[in-house]
């Protein structure tokens, strides 16, 4: 069996997030894994490091597969960008050891997060970026990011069902950046919640408007009831960036 | 009267380019007037620097109109960006002299055209660049460039549809760029003739791929006849870029 390592690039708009649902439906995964199924003439499942949302994009999302046949990096790479959508792009293929798993071996995600923050619409990246027209104060989002670095509990900064599993999570950093009307959110952790980086967005947006003040966060993280957070951001803006291994 | 001048930028995907062609259709210069005279409460006209074709975008087209109601640029900006569709954007608003006319001191303009090289498709650039998955030669398309600068009849490179008019125009520069996976086309001149640049970068393209010989294009305008120019580029690459006065 061939171990195959993907990196993909997608445009989420259109679709119902990155996992599978059914078995032909509208998801990154079932889009990718009926191309290969195609090649491979067997039925193959990918392993993604992680889902992301519906409407989410990816610059970099990982994945692998194994497969019975052979075919060459540069094959496979072919095969898929030929037979995918569009909004699709296998941009990397590489041949790993038969260990190499994207979910276990992944050690942390980055995920980006755009803001165009200028009183007009941004016609070219209007489906790329969360408008925000209020002027953003980036030192107070500054001061705020950092109630969220280190180890929490993040049951309050998502919407994940589960109550059993574990819902603590570590932020290595977080930050914010200026560029060009653009205001940019880089948030590096060893794994994220349902909707969790579109939560934190959204109060650093309501502390960057001023509707909300910094010194709130400990609180809100410390009741772990999600009810206290205030709005999320924005699908359009959000991109899985990095995966790290 | 009032003389205003705005600068706009559009994704022009969806319209049939600048010029009105009827009282409520799909261009660009009939959303904005429409807007304009619900502000204005008078029928208003606007003025553009010269007409973008059908799909080509701008990232600074400039046009003027006048109206006897005073508003301040900031009202006028922000009633324009509230009711114009989102893929239309006015980024700046002046009060100017009442002999501002954008067409006749409009004197150069510049477009740009983007092309991505990569084998796959950019899923988030995919409406705004035009896709070549062969690999250009930037220093043939730079050589090819050169026969285009200067003072030239191109009846070949364009589809104008007029035989009375001037089919002359000059070029000032034509400079190609590669940044990231794309190749960028810029292109500055006194006017351009219909279809002009898309002509023109897909003679360059042609050439980068190597289906042509540069040294064909003399004895092309020289012709004057456009059956003998190959293919033309997308209009999802080319965006007017900047008008000079």
């Amino acid at each position: 069996m061939n171990n195959y390592k993907l990196t993909i690039q997608y445009d989420g708009g259109r679709y119902k997030g990155w996992q599978r649902l059914g078995d032909n439906d509208n998801t990154i995964q079932a889009k990718i894994e009926n191309v290969l199924t195609e090649l491979a003439e067997e039925k193959i499942e990918i392993i993604g490091s992680g889902r992301t949302d519906a409407g989410v994009h990816a610059l970099a999302q990982i994945a692998n597969f194994k497969m019975r046949k052979h075919a060459t990096e540069n094959e496979v790479m072919q095969y898929l960008n030929r037979y995918l959508p569009h909004d699709i792009s296998i941009t990397h293929v590489k041949l790993m050891d038969h260990r190499f798993h994207s979910r276990y071996n992944a050690k942390d995600k980055t995920y980006l997060y755009k803001i165009w923050n200028e009183q007009y619409t941004h016609p070219f990246m209007r489906k790329y970026s969360m408008h925000v027209d209020q002027k953003l104060d980036i030192e107070k989002m500054r001061k705020a990011a950092q109630y969220f670095i280190g180890k929490h509990d993040f049951t309050s900064y998502s919407n994940a069902k589960s109550k059993k599993k574990s819902m603590e999570r570590e932020i290595y950093s977080l930050k914010i950046s200026e560029n060009a009307g653009f205001i940019e959110i880089k948030i590096r952790g060893n794994g994220f919640l349902y909707n969790m980086v579109r939560k934190i967005t959204g109060t650093l947006i309501e502390v960057g408007v001023g509707d909300m003040d910094a010194s709130a966060i400990p609180g809100i993280l410390k009741s772990k009831e999600r009810i206290q957070t205030g709005r999320m951001a924005d699908s359009e803006g959000l991109y899985l960036e990095r995966v790290g291994f």
